[in-house]
């Protein structure tokens, strides 16, 4: 190392400690008031949830999330997902993209689908930002123990569009943000709502953020484990269990159209239905990346049930990467011997994926508190008046 | 022509006169106590319909079907969706096929893929007669004049599997069945439920068939039309207009095994999960075959608000194309001027084939009678006590 | 079976005695001046061929052919390629189809790229035949013991547009020449040039048609076979072994345009560059069906290396199938031990099938005898004229 | 801005000034004995190419070079093609990418695919800076006059992997690296060879580099132009305009393996075959995106001319775009008119990008002049004996 480079060091170093940084962990931001979907009497689907109704109901599933919130406009964050808790460079994973909707900034696509696996966490964040926080990944990767040799990595970052409260445009993200959010991921519960990569994001025009949900297969199918997180920044006609919940609060794209009370018909667009969704897949069952790809493909039906749009701004992904020890692919991935499960026994994985999927955007509904950025406020939603809507449509006992 | 030939003309004549065949035209299956969804006091969906809420509301669209009923076995038909009058050869219209899960038999998707058009009607029918009716489109084709010296031609032929009632195995249908169902197409009311290529088609265990509804577009929005036609073959958990009608009616995919009440957990795949659906939608918005292949993958979106489970054997398609005279490619399709919407005009469009596609998946289910075959029944959908469900959920207004 | 039936297939019984049809088999129209590339001093590529230089040195590949040839203008036939002996649908094999150019009728492909797999032989023929040939191939399979029960097949029927030597609005094909091209597949030596569904192709401008070649990994890379099948019946600007054969004989597409001798510019294309190819690989590999698509994806280039100029005619397919025994689908489809090789032992068989590619279609060239019908003739490939221009190039020893 | 922020800004400023910077310009790094294929006396393929025989023959098209030079192991750069002068997010054009194999980290591709069009330049680099340079980019799009609004931008950024001779883990760049590719980009005569993004590329076993090249359709198939660049870092066994330079020289991919002199038979992967292509296309004629993305497929077919073995650690990519005034995309994107080229009119397009991607590679490595750096030296390609070998297969007259 030259005089040049230490001193240069030594002044970055400095920098660092000038910047304000007023990183809330993710219980902090959660409000008292919020819960989860279950939590208000919901209970979406027919199949059985993972005890912990999270993604890190697949065994060895960690989550980690860094909130970034910083003086009047910095509303961001970034979400880790681990599907294991290893060197995913040295252990790789099989996994897949789903591509709902591309007009988004996905990273890494590309030899996820060729190769088939991943080998970095997935991280999720905003979207200006996907490029400097797969700067730091690719940082983050190279300074593991083993790593010492490795020239090439593929950053799996993803993201949704918070820049309707936060300060897109200034990419407020450092090395420690992202490594704080991948070292601090853990097994246990998620924690939901306006954290991490949701800090910032909007849904169905109230606080979106990050939800998740798990479904578990009947042991006679399996007894697979599906989990699914969820970052949530999109739009359209909110329906939550089949309830118009959209409508009955006065809420939901195209109403300004219809009702002939906008001029181009598109100013309702930005904050009622585009923004993006992305979808993290883990399970225990083992699946090529082929199967991984259909379950992906799945989520979007979930999706669809809370009353998306696909509008043509929405960004929509689904990622989707299987745990089994039987299918990782370690340092010598020649020929070798793997247990895989077949075709005919997706359609229970399927059904799971798409109850968990919608279970887990609703969780980012209810459990996202009111964030105020860039000199707007978005509200969450309404739980009380929401509750009320769902037991009129008979979607939550009347009894709560 | 040889002596041989005219004698071999001469016995295939005769042959055809001895076969049995008992072709009952679609009126003749529908019982009066059937209705459309919104008959009965639904209306999914915020935008508005078409004046008919069929696929027929985009102007110059015609169907027609062939329904093919013979002796104890044989439940099966065709059916012609033609985006125009005159000769689609010669007059091709840009298309775009989109495959939510690819376990079908759908004939014509690559070239559709590489070109961006479809030559021809597209035709439904049943899974193994895909290559013969397809073989008789061929012929068709070639008889309308000016096609004298076409030699190449891409069919498309799309289907659902009608085993349960029909003796799929013998592929009854001649060149005649296949002509007549595009000859006798027509403009106008369209005939739904158990008619043409929905006559022997089961949807989440009951009777399914032919659905169509369509969505208008606000004026200041472009005003434009999005017509959907369904072959409901396929299954889940039922769920109309958000109201859970399947699990009320004690019948869906996963109960059983949930319940533990099957051996192998598979038993109800067949019945309840799989089969297919074919979505076919028509549009008059001038639009390139990128975005109308954007248009076709959001009708997983309403095929999945009726609670479709995207099981492993389902088949799930849609093509979808444009009837705008600005895109029509007629014989010198070189350089020339055309007029295309643009992404950013496209989120109306994407939000109307999802409702669309939602009601005609409704339709089909409501308009399908009660079908016996193979010696099985298929009851269709009970509508009174359906309907008391949805004014349960108040998805139907309890004054009706 | 009813009396009216019996009458029926008593009569079709008869009109089958009277039909006209000369079939002549393959070795008849194999004339004895025409040779393989190797016999002519050709060796491409670098590595070593299988033993016969063929699919069929991949253990457990049979080819069969039905040369159809009747009166003056029906020249077309049926080249069927078995990835076993066994009954294909109740042993499935893993498969991937490529597609470079989608403009063709291939069919089965949607259901190869969802389940990674094929349950019938691959069937090669003539454009406007694909759907008739799929209807046979169903009814072939239908009648196997075994299937019985079966009510869903997936048939894979490929084609190139043989119209310029061949009656092909005709379609002039029987059950029995699909049934025998597949049951006449045998082991050993396949028949080359003008036979089967290469009986009236066009290459280059010189006559098309089948040809076969193979290369073996070397050992300690696993020594793997991998064969490859053409159907040739596309040009571009023939390049032999990298020697310019199409532009010494003063043939080649855009020769016209670039010479100002064409009118429109347009008139070449048919015959010296419009067309279609038809690549089938086998391997031995256990791969999954992922890695058999980046192997079908790799014959591209070799289809390139002999010239071909990828015109918008020319519908490019590949699809590849592995024979190994650890990847073969039983009908207990579940959760079951395979091996796979992984990516990194991929790089010599993406080699070895472009070389195979290469040779097989060269074979093709060299092994098609002129044919005439239509009212043209294709001539053969000059082989003395193209030995001088390889011993020119120095691709073929001036000792020879 | 805080007092902090300034302070930091300051920092960072100074930190700039200290850092060790040896940037050469293009120039500096062509040595005198380099030169041209066709100066050299190839003339591969049959069209004529546009007048500089470079991507800038299509008009509007720019190019720029930042060349990293630095100590002994940073051997880098980044390479900016712009297709026109403008502000490209103000005036998207449209694009499409091909992805021959996607082990690569190509960023942008999903945006691309799904709304058809660019919406910043196109930059080329090393593997692990495409996140880094990525969000120069966004810096770079965000402070351009009239973006001061823009909250979303998808860069696009390709890369091949020059780790063998740049130290690829430093990721050895910064903003004004990138920002000078782009803002020093120019029209006429391009730098190639071991400039840009190609100063550490390695292309079978030689100094690869930058590459460009051109064709110019004849005037009554349309009179457009097709440029191609490439940034070459793969291999194969070299094939120059047909003949054999790799074997010839004793260098190439599997030489090792079939004679046994290799232990796992992988050793010569890293050197000679795997390593990726990027290859840029621009083009006057008036495409949609999906003709795009079918001229962006042809380049494999050119790359494969070249000898290219399409290994497994080869991200092969291409990326097209029309610089057509008709097809341009502004501001307002609603319904427009213009003018589209029909598929018909497609196969001189088609050649076209086939010889210039396979010249395009001939010229980064006649151009490229041998580099050294992590202790190791690449040479160049020798062109003498290159040459000898040619005249000995025809491919150069021998008197020259």
């Amino acid at each position: 190392m030259t005089t040049r480079t230490l001193i240069l060091l030594a002044l970055i170093f400095l920098a660092g400690i000038l910047i304000e940084r007023n990183t809330y962990n993710a219980d902090a931001t959660t409000t008292p008031d919020r819960m989860r979907a279950r939590e208000a009497g919901l209970s979406p689907g027919v199949m059985p949830t993972g005890s912990l109704n999270a993604i890190t109901d697949v065994e060895g599933v960690k989550v980690g999330h860094t909130t970034i919130i910083k003086g009047e406009n910095v509303r961001t964050g970034v979400t880790a997902v681990l599907p294991h808790g290893g060197n995913l460079f040295a252990e790789k994973v099989p996994a897949a993209v789903f591509i709902g909707n591309g007009f988004g900034k996905f990273i890494g696509t590309t030899q996820i689908k060729e190769l088939g696996e991943i080998e970095t966490p997935v991280l999720l964040t905003s979207t200006l930002a996907v490029p400097k926080v797969g700067d730091f990944l690719i940082s983050h990767m190279l300074a593991l123990k083993g790593n010492e040799d490795v020239r090439s990595i593929n950053p799996v970052v993803a993201e949704t569009n918070d820049a309707f409260l936060n300060d897109i445009r200034g990419r407020h993200f450092t090395q420690e943000d992202v490594s704080n959010a991948i070292n601090s991921a853990k097994h246990g519960a998620v924690d939901e709502g306006s954290v991490g990569a949701g800090t910032g994001t909007v849904a169905f025009g109230f606080k979106g953020g990050i939800g998740t949900s798990s479904r578990k297969i009947p042991e006679n199918l399996g007894g697979y484990t599906v989990g699914v997180l969820v970052q949530s920044n999109f739009g359209g006609v909110l329906t939550i269990d089949g309830a118009p919940v959209g409508e009955e609060l006065g809420r939901y794209y195209m109403k300004g159209a219809l009702e002939g009370s906008l001029d181009t018909g598109r100013e309702d667009l930005n904050e009622l239905a585009d923004g993006s969704i992305i979808i993290v897949v883990a399970t225990d069952a083992p699946l090529s990346a082929r199967n991984l790809e259909r379950l992906a493909a799945r989520t979007m039906m979930g999706l669809a049930r809370t009353g998306a749009s696909g509008s043509n701004g929405s960004g929509d992904y689904a990622i989707a990467f299987s745990t089994a020890d039987s299918v990782r692919r370690t340092g010598a991935r020649g020929e070798k011997s793997i247990e895989l499960l077949g075709n005919d026994s997706m359609s229970p994985l399927f059904l799971a994926v798409i109850e968990a999927t919608e279970e887990a955007i609703y969780n980012s509904l209810f459990m996202a508190s009111s964030v105020s950025g860039n000199g707007r406020t978005v509200e969450a939603l309404p739980i009380d008046r929401t509750v009320e809507i769902l037991k009129k449509y008979k979607r939550v006992s009347s009894e709560r």
